[in-house]
Order: structure tokens, then C-alpha cells, then sequence
């Protein structure tokens, strides 16, 4: 939701400056340089990438839209929970409670723990599938970054020739005008979809995989001391490291419930 | 083919926008700004690299064309039954499959394998000839991107020596506009050139790149494992995690295969 | 203080330029320049990044305006003394000193000493909280970047704008210069806020971060060898390597103390 | 001799195209312009850099021209060579050899082999004269890709001088022109001297560069294993490995050879 | 010296090529621009770094002219003496030795050394002290470099202030190429003094740096070797891997003294 308020608040400015310099709408709207720098940036893009990654993008311009960073503290509070179980009851008691886990790379890595595989192995599968996520996510955000770098070329491109056209025939000076101000227009097009849409949206994949990213580092060290059992006080004091202090909210209360623990 | 097509969507946008803005082709024909930007970045890329590497170009291009990033899932299928094999009949028992495996450095790591050669030094030969293989492509793909750099330049040379000339001889104002335009042109070609084809081209080997070391460090990862013996379901899994889940296309069939392996 | 100061000295070098050179401020004024360029840079940042590492930005622009870099030596000093009472009555006789100390990192890995922790784990605890605290600046600092790159291309849109209105109506060459003035504007504004706000605050917020970082390592050094009872003189001697030799302001007192340590 | 022809296809397509548009080279002759830039440029490299640097240029540019990347099939023979004799006689052997070996980094490492220095202190002498030698290339590197650098700047610095002047004194016309022409003939030599000498001359010397450092560590890696015992076949197969398979071009021979030794 | 006359060199390129083209000096001075450009460089250096750091500057700038790259030769000779006298009369024999050393890192080092200091503690305490040393230098080289970054986006704003201003009141064609003149000058003082004061005194830090850098790295491998007893001709040959072929000027007299002491 908010993303679409940023894209929109861009338009917003430069609808109102355009009102409040008194200039007018009309010129700005071209369809030529809307085909110029739009489908002169798909082509780039079919060029410079796989097939597959491209057709990912209406999938990755959602989840841009609407991705919300995954919630540290909750994640947090859910490994004590298990910590707890699997100090009191042994890891195969984590089994049952698997399914209750919506995080499925949290779900993941305490299957390998029930499973019994040993800690280099196990941290090595989690690492391996990290990274390839990873590699995966910043296929995505380089590709709508070099979308975004390529528009301002596209749109210089649709401006040359417009210059180009209009230099090679001066006599009719008010058409001079018109020509170059259509030529400018792609170049307006060009800027404006490489800052106000590709860039961006590029920025804010980023992000949410380094959001991402930290989540899932945190969760691999928790598995893993789950696995080495860990006392859920330990775990929690080594958790919270990783969030913002403004993020631990459950703080307060695993603190209790930690206190407890260790009575 | 499809790189072609992303090449060709460049040039028809740039086609249609002309059309839709009236504008004519004729003065956009330009001989000369085309000798000055191709034949100069091919004179700055024979300065800056190896003739070897630049007479590989049209190679690179067929390949940056045609080439389709390595089959992740099939390469997994086949460790697993090699993993099969080698558990069940011994190392040696792999020699004579290795005749039936297409990718060439799967077939060199298994028999280094059957050659019984130290996982030491397996790892070290196959990381090295993988680090060689992505040296020699990180050469093509600098060298398309380097040439790509230096097109805007030389286009904008062109512009200057026609600006220069245009500029001593103001004497005739409707020769102005069209020396100008001529002008403009090689700055047009210049950016034509870098964006709509050798950087693109560059991206695409860097994209295929990525791909092949991808399944490079998959195969290494599992060759090792089956020279250390490890079950074809564990390697499987350890494998997965290298792929896309959507690339993960055999994965029913081996989780049955799998399983009936472990029973 | 001074930050404040050097964002006005480039508004007063503005100033007085312009007057010294005869020309006015009025044309310089543009209500509709700056709503394309904030907002525009806003909606942008609001694209980018999350809104609650956005809303933290007038928490980072007062501490940009009037942070202090860590005082390295004073806490060389602190852990001297800690270092001489742990070494006399044991780690534990540090836990009543520690509500006299303020530097909160510091404080926290006395704790982790007091508490008994193992220096692994120790280490860990610090290193994750370092870099947790590193990445959230790291990411305040790319926001006001970010926005400093964004500005640049929302002021030539603007322009643009102008641009394209005025050239599509050239009869009264009078109006031409003024549109063509107030187009300039909205780039002017980009420049300006882009090279005068937003860029020097992100540079601001790095050489903060550095600082205290390198006071952070020193912390973590000094604590670990704390825990593993290094002698005063040992630890200042190891200590005064991280700190510029003009920073060493206690060094003599030090050397003096250490010296009857010593004795 | 090729990197002479590649500036000079540069310079033939300038040539080509001004003719094809039927311009003339009377006025693209500026010494004004060319003092501008290249003592400009060397007056910023001065400053820059170290004067031994500096006076090392003509030589780096020969090298430039004439270099050719080192022979590693050659060099894969010569060690394969080696290695049958310290097999077969002891390495104290290979000292005789020495005078024949042309390359004098192989020549230095088997040195430090025949006078019995450990593998840990010859590893290190090796590669920190490696990164030594890496060290003072990258330096001759960076000197002409920062000469390169400053052009632009300093052609523009050249028009801009130009432009003030004339248009300070707009009374004729006609002269305005020829002022603007010779203007921005000081921008044409800026960007001249960047993308067909400096520039290039920078790439090429780090294409020379890269392959040596290749051929280094193989020689590193070689010299190393021939200390340890390996086996010619052994060394060939390792060694192979670093070389692009178009390289390999003794691989038939030293194959029978290498099974001959096996046999 | 040398620097003095590189920034000499680049201003003396611009008067020559000024005369020869007929252009005259007058109008290139421009008091207004230099307090534009100038003082909005030193706002925006208060903005971004420490005062201190900025209060440095004169003496960096100091360093830059007169600074000339360490002895790595002569280090070399005056640690093979310490080495011999070491292994002859042990490390403590070194202690009067240290007050004839000029160089204040070797000085260190051997100090801890005669200290009796671990080799682990010796090598972290002078390992921390480079890179604290390195880290203060890039302060200051960013800082230069940061400056001549923003000196050309402060031309570009005094340019725009006064062709909006000059746009804005187009009746007298005779003004309007003055007041264009005007603006155009602080374009030209921003690019000046980003390229022909800031950034070469940057670039120039830098490459003191790096050299200071590679003989701190000789020095602590030297010290350290020393502290294990290794022998002068060891010595020499180890340390001199680290220097140029034309820095090892006592080459001849150290071999000859090595030959004696290894007889």
C-alpha cells in the first residue's frame, strides 16, 4: 500500500507544480514516447535476462507493493517457545508443534533438528538454501535497477531522433518548437520511469531481502543452538541481538517467562 | 532467439515512436556516424584487449543468443543415481556411466572420483578449472561492456567534429540545422550502439555466467559427496537447496525414488 | 552545532554570490520548484524504503546536527580502572561499578563478563549487536543517499516539464525566457537539496557510525581481555592502538598508573 | 603492434567519417587545445602520483604495444620437465636446469626449492613478491586510467574559458561561431585523449595484468607441488586446469609423455 | 615540491592555451564564483566530517606537497644489523639500538620485541595501530575527495542562479552574453578546483598511503621475523620481496653481508 503512495505522491508533485507554474498538461502526454522508452526497456531487459526472471516481475512488483518485512520479535518469541520444548521433552517433541509455524524456513530448519541431522550438516543445508534465495532475490532487484538505468538512454535515444528530424528542416521556426518540445518528451519518459518506477521499486526489493536476509541469519543461529541445547534464556539474550531495540516488543515478557524458566 | 527478439524490441519501439511522431527515417541513415562509433570501439577494443579474446566475440554473441542456462534438476536426477550406483557398486562401477553424462564437468568430477583421487585435491582441480572457466567469461563479458563504455564517447566525438565544423561556417542558417542534425547522429548511433546492443549483450553473458557457476558449485558439492559416500536421499536434499523450488522439477520423483532407496 | 553551520555556510556562500554578482532573489523563489523536488523525493523514499526507518529521519537528522563522535580515551580509562579491580577482587567486584558507567556497549559487555558468559559466546553476543547496530545505520545513512540521488532527477523532470510547456509555445520570445527561468529553478532546487541536505547528512551519518564502530571494536577487544584477566598496562598498551595519538589525551596519567601497577 | 593498430583504426574511422560528411580538418588542428589537455593531464599525474611513477610511462606504453601475455603451455612443459627430474635425481638436480628457464619468476621459485627452503617460508616469498609485482602494475594502471580520467575535465575546463570569452563579447556574430568552434575543440581533445590513448592504454595494461597473475599463481601452485614430490602427471593434470582449454596446446604430448612416466 | 609544480603545471596549461587562442583573463575572474564554489566546498567538508578532521587539512595539504614515499630500502639494511645483533646477543641487546632508529613504527616494534612481548600480541598491537593508522589517512583522503566531489555541483548552482536570473530579464542582447558569461565562470571554478586542487591532493594522499601501508607491512613481518630468530640473510631475502627491483639499491652490499654471515 505504501509503496503505491510513494509512486503516486511523485505524480502528485509534479501534477501540482505543473498547476502552480501555470503550465498545462497536454504536451506531456505522449503515447510515441511512452512506446519509445517502454517497450525499448522490455526489449533491454528480454535481452540482458532469462525469460523466467522477466516474467517473475508482475509477481516481484506485487510483493513490492505489499511485502511487509518479516517480524523479528515474533520469530523470536516462537524459538523460545520451541527451546523450551525441546529442553524439557527432547527434540523429537518439536515434531507435533511444526505444523503451528507459519515461517517456512523456521519450519525447515527444526525438520532437520527432529530429523537428527548433525550440525554441520544441517547448517550447511540452511546456508546453501539462504544464499540461493538470496541469489534469487537480487536476480530480481539487478533487474528492475537495469531496467531502470537503461529508460534515460532509451529516452535520449527517442529525443535524438526527434532533434535530429527537426534540425533537418529550420524553416518554419514555430514548428521548430513543437518538434523539440515533443523530442524532450521521451527524454521526460525516460527519466521519469527510471525514477519514479524501476529505481525504486528495484530499492525497495532490497529492502525487504535484507530484511529478509537477517531473519533468516537469526533463525539459523537459533536453530542451531536449539539443536546444541540451549537454555531459552541464552537463546532469547543471543536472539534479541539481532533486532532493533525498537523491534523486541516481547522483550518484557520472555524476560519473565525466561526468568522462570531458570527458577 | 529470444535475445534477438529482445534486440529487434528496441528497434521496432524506436520504429513506431518515429512513425507515430510523423518523423521520417531518411535523415536518421547515417554511413559515416556508423564507420566513426562501430569501427572505432572496434579500434578501442583491440587496444585494450587480447585479439584472441576479440575474435571470440562472434562466438560470445551466438552464444549470448542461443545459449540457455544448465538443466539444475537434471544434473541433480543424475548424481542421484550415480550416488545410487557408487553406494550399491562402488566408485568404480561409475566409470562406465560416465560415457552417458552430456555436461562436461560433472563427467570430469566423477572421474577424478573413479580415478580415486583425494577429495583434496578433486576439490582444488575442479574449483580451479571452475575459476579459470569464469575468468575467461568474465573476459567476454568485460570486453562487451568495455565496448558499450566506449560507444557514447566516440559517438560524441563525432558530434563534436561535426559541431566544430558546423560552427566555423555560420554563414548559411538553413546549413546549420542540417549539419547539426548530421552532428546529433553520431551521438544517436553512439548511444544506440552501447544500449541496444554490446551492453545488453554484456548483461546476458553475465546472467548465463551466473547460471553455469551455479551448477558448477551444485556439481563440485555433490561430486565430494559421493566420493565421501553419502546417501543418494541426503544428497538429494543437500542438492535441492541449490535450485529454485520452481526448478526443482524431479523432486516428486526422486522423494519417491528416495524413500525406496532408504527402505 | 556545527553541521547546522555548515549547511548555512553553503546557503551564505549562495547569498553572497548572488549579490556580489547584481542579481536578485526573487526569480530564485519557487513554491511549485520545491514541492516537485521534496515531495518528489518523499514519495520516493517512501517507494524505497520502510516507513518506519523513513519516519526515523528527523531522529537522525537531529543527531547528525549534534552528535558527538565517542570519546575513545575516556573509555580507555574506564576500562583500565575495571581492568585493575578485576584483577584485584575478581570479575564479580565489577558489578557495582557498572551503573557508573554510560556508555551502554560497554556497560553490556561488562555485564556479559560479570554474568560469566564464555568468551565465545561472549564475543558472539557483542559482534551480532555491533553489526545489528551497524546495519540499522547503514541503512539510515543509504536512505539520506538515497534521496540525495533521487533529488537531482526529480529537479530535471521538473525542468522538463517547463521545458516542453514553454517550447510548445514560442510566439512571445519575452515569456520564453521566463519559462524557460522557472524551469531552470526546479533543477536548481534538485542540485541544491541534493548537495546541501541530503547527501552531506548521509556523509554526516557515516563518519558517526565510523567513529563510534571503531569504539565499539575497542570495546569488544578491551572486555574479551578483560575476561581473560590482561594486566592495566597490557590492556591500555592495547587499547591506545586503536586511538589517533592526538586522541590519547590521558595517555601520561595512564602510563603514571599503569607504571605503579606495574610495581 | 596491435594495440598501435587499434588507436589507429580510432583514428582512421574519425578520419573516414569527417570525409564521408564532407567536413574539413582545418579546423579540428588546435595546439591551444592540445596544451590544454595533455600538460593539464600531466600536470594532474604529478600531482597525483610519484614522479618514479610518472617516468615509468613510456616504458608501461611500450610494454602496452608490444607486450604479449606469458606463454602458460610453455611454462606447464617446462614444469613438467622439472618435475620428472626432481622425481628421478632429487631436486637438488634442478639447479643445473636453472639457466635454461627464461621465465624469471619459475626460475626464482625453483631457486628457493633447490636451496631446501620449507614450503610455508617459499609460499610466502612467492606470493608476497607476487602481490608486489600485482602492486606496481596496478599503480602504472591507475596512473593512466587517472590521467584518462582528468581529459574530460580539463577539455572542458578549456571550453568553458573559451565560452566565457566569447560571450562576453557578443557583438559579431560570425565571430561567435569561430569562438564556440575553438571552444569546443578543447572538449574534443579532452574526450580524445581519454577514449583512444589514456584509457585504453589503462585497460590493455590490465589485461596484460590479469594473465600474468594467472600464470603466477600456476607457477606458485606448480613450484610448490614439484617441492612436495607430485608426480608429472599429477602436476600436468593440476596445472591443466588453470589454462583455457585452447591453451592446452602440448596437452597431447605431455598426456603420452605423462603416461610414459607412469608406466 | 614536485606537487607545487603539478598544480603549477595545470594552471600554466590554461594560460598558455588562453594567449593562444586571443582570449583575455579578465573575464575568467570572478571573485563571486570563488566565494561560491570555495565556501560552499568548506560548508559542505563542516557537514560531513569532524572539524577535526577538517581542521587537519592545512597540514594533510602540507604532508601532499613535501611528503616523499619511506625508505623501504633502508629499513631493509637497518633491520638486517638489528637481526644479526639479535641472533648474536639476543633480543635485549636491541634496547640501545632502538634510539638511533628514525622510523617511529620500527622503533615500536622492536621495542616490544626487547618487551619480551608474545608474537600473537606484538603482531595485533602493531597490526591494529596500521590499520588505525590506514584508517586516518582515508579519513583524510575521503575528505579531499569528498570536497572535489561537491565543488562542481556548487558551479553548477552558481551557473543556474545566474542564468535564471539573466533568463528572466532577456531585453538586452548585450547583457544577456554577459550575464551567460558570468554564470558559466562558477561552472569553470567549481570544475577547477575539483580537478586541479581537491582531487589530485586527494589522489596524492592516497598514493603515500598505500606506500606507507607496504613498508608497515614489511616492518611488522621483519619485527616479527626478528623475534623468531631468523637469520639476516633470511631476513633480507624475505623483506625484499616486498620492495620494487629498483628500490633494492644495498641489494649488492646486503648479499655480500649475508654471504659473510651465513659463512
Amino acid at each position: 500500500m505504501l509503496t503505491i503512495g510513494g509512486i503516486a505522491l511523485i505524480f502528485v508533485a509534479m501534477v501540482v507544480s505543473t498547476i502552480m507554474d501555470g503550465n498545462s498538461f497536454g504536451p506531456l502526454i505522449g503515447p510515441s514516447s511512452m512506446v519509445m522508452v517502454l517497450f525499448g526497456a522490455i526489449g533491454a531487459g528480454i535481452t540482458s535476462f532469462e525469460i523466467s526472471d522477466l516474467s517473475a516481475m508482475p509477481k516481484t512488483l506485487i510483493k513490492a507493493m505489499t511485502g511487509k518485512p518479516a517480524n523479528g520479535d515474533g520469530i523470536v518469541n516462537t524459538m523460545m517457545k520451541m527451546a523450551e520444548i525441546a529442553r524439557r521433552e527432547g527434540v523429537l517433541a518439536l515434531e507435533e508443534k511444526l505444523k503451528d509455524i507459519e515461517e517456512p524456513f523456521l519450519k525447515e530448519g527444526l525438520q532437520l533438528v527432529v530429523d537428527g541431522m548433525d550440525t554441520e550438516n544441517a547448517r550447511s543445508i540452511l546456508e546453501v538454501q539462504m544464499e540461493s534465495i538470496d541469489g534469487r532475490h537480487q536476480t530480481q532487484i539487478s533487474l528492475w535497477k537495469a531496467i531502470g538505468g537503461y529508460c534515460p538512454a532509451l529516452g535520449m535515444m527517442g529525443t535524438l531522433v526527434g532533434l535530429i528530424n527537426m534540425l533537418g528542416n529550420l524553416s518554419d521556426p514555430e514548428q521548430l518548437g513543437i518538434g523539440m518540445s515533443l523530442a524532450l518528451l521521451t527524454t521526460l519518459y525516460g527519466v521519469l520511469f527510471s525514477n519514479a518506477l524501476f529505481i525504486p521499486i528495484g530499492n525497495r526489493l532490497d529492502t525487504l531481502n535484507n530484511a529478509e536476509m537477517a531473519v533468516m541469519t537469526l533463525i539459523i543461529d537459533g536453530v542451531l543452538a536449539i539443536q546444541a541445547g540451549a537454555s531459552p534464556r541464552m537463546l532469547v539474550e543471543r536472539l534479541e541481538s539481532y533486532l532493533n531495540p525498537s523491534q523486541r516488543i516481547g522483550h518484557q515478557a520472555r524476560a519473565k517467562g525466561g526468568t522462570a524458566e531458570a527458577a
